[in-house]
């Protein structure tokens, strides 16, 4: 089963996003919120994640319109 | 059922993406070739697509990625 995890960061646009896109795929999807789960900003660094709102699907990062780099999270 | 139309150009960031995604969703999946299909450029751009790849769930539109912007097709 592949590993599918939304990341945001609570903004207007990944609330947006999530909600469809979540609702749209066929596997789970693991949310995570990084400006409260700021401690997994790593993880996502390391899986190629740039901005958020972003979705993983088994290691293949897509960034779904913009919401704020990840740098504005650290 | 939901119409879900993902918009690409040919492009390898958009061949990777729509591979993916397509199959990642629940939902039959639309695949529109802009380079090829040029006319339906403006029913893109009327959806709200600004550059491509870009999926369209149910009226919303995703950015992912970024392949080429909308002008480029013209």
């Amino acid at each position: 089963m592949s590993k599918t995890v939304f990341f945001h960061a609570g903004c207007p646009v990944c609330v947006s996003a999530e909600q469809t896109i979540a609702d749209a795929l066929k596997q789970p999807v693991e949310k995570v919120h990084l400006g409260v789960a700021a401690h997994r900003v790593a993880e996502a660094e390391s899986l190629g994640v740039k901005s958020v709102p972003a979705l993983v699907i088994d290691g293949h990062v897509f960034h779904i319109n913009h919401g704020a780099d990840l740098s504005a999270l650290k």
